[in-house]
């Protein structure tokens, strides 16, 4: 088999973040691709009846702990936003956007979201902050910019995140590989594992 | 740092039952005691506003899936039990009664309870099922069936629960070491990452 892995993020989780460091090169390491799928978590914990961690009594408390010690274990760059979780849609339809044209630019595009929010605590919600982040990488800003607006773009955000829901992505990260879903930044042992043995 | 490895479980937790075939040999290569500490989910889940997984939109079917592939992964019997979850109070007591005199054997018993739901499919949440299991082992069956309604066991593994909810335990299995608490039989790597670096 030699399918790509499917990273399924929200710009807005912590686990999505610390995985997003490492899936493409585990991947990679078994010659498999690697496709960064931004979705919305909010329909996925609706339809789940699942809960955004920071609002959940003693997983929580356990959570915020886990991300310190997780950045220190990967050597991840980690801070805690003061504002958390925060709307993801601006900075996911300008990965879509970038992504239609040139998927590594929008991963590159998707990383530097990510470090924006988690490592320097800036405002990823807001549409100019995510046209602000492609003119750095070189991209168009005004293009950018009118992305966030684009209904083409919150409608394949839309459609992306339902398709997830409808396959059975419940959180973030969530990885698809083989038609096999592996949830969690603490699986991806798993989905070592099973792209090292072909599956079993 | 010298300290055990602390296993809380609820006997009714398909997690905890991967996990306990695996926890004493990995604290042992780290030159650390184990101790299985059982507790019931139900406190932990209603202070935690968790919920069974198996009653969850997707997750509960991913769940499904996710224990028969860790059951051919690591090669653990695992069939899933016709009634589950189920009440675990009368096998966590008899544990706890074995368990004031002998560590060994109620580790011995506790496999014996896992392998009994969740291998062979039997029902316990009998009290007379706990004392049959105690009795196969060589253990008195009268003074284990007694176990089940003493208010002695019944009281310490009310504070056994008590004090893991207190202490941040929220599902299980959760592991416990030098003040450190990981969830989830997926952390065990991580587990084992901390008994290697003596934690970071």
């Amino acid at each position: 088999m030699s399918g790509p892995v499917d990273f399924h993020f929200d710009f807005s989780s912590p686990y999505a973040y610390f995985a997003s460091t490492r899936i493409d090169a585990l991947a990679a390491r078994h010659g498999r691709a690697c496709r960064w799928r931004p979705m919305l978590l909010g329909p996925a914990f609706r339809a789940s009846g699942n809960q955004p961690l920071a609002d959940q009594p003693l997983k929580g408390a356990y959570s915020r702990h886990d991300w310190d010690r997780l950045s220190r274990l990967w050597q991840v760059p980690y801070r805690a936003p003061d504002r958390f979780p925060v709307a993801t849609q601006a900075a996911a339809r300008v990965f879509l956007w970038l992504d239609a044209a040139d998927g590594a630019a929008a991963k590159a595009f998707g990383a530097r979201v990510f470090a924006a929010y988690f490592a320097e605590g800036r405002p990823i919600d807001a549409a100019d902050l995510a046209a602000d982040l492609a003119a750095e990488m070189g991209h168009d800003r005004a293009q950018a910019r009118a992305a966030v607006d684009d209904p083409a773009w919150k409608d394949l955000l839309r459609r992306e995140t339902d398709g997830a829901v409808a396959a059975g992505v419940f959180g973030a990260p969530f990885f698809v590989v083989d038609g096999e879903g592996f949830w969690g930044a603490d699986r991806l042992w798993m989905v070592e594992e099973w792209l090292a043995r072909g599956g079993w």
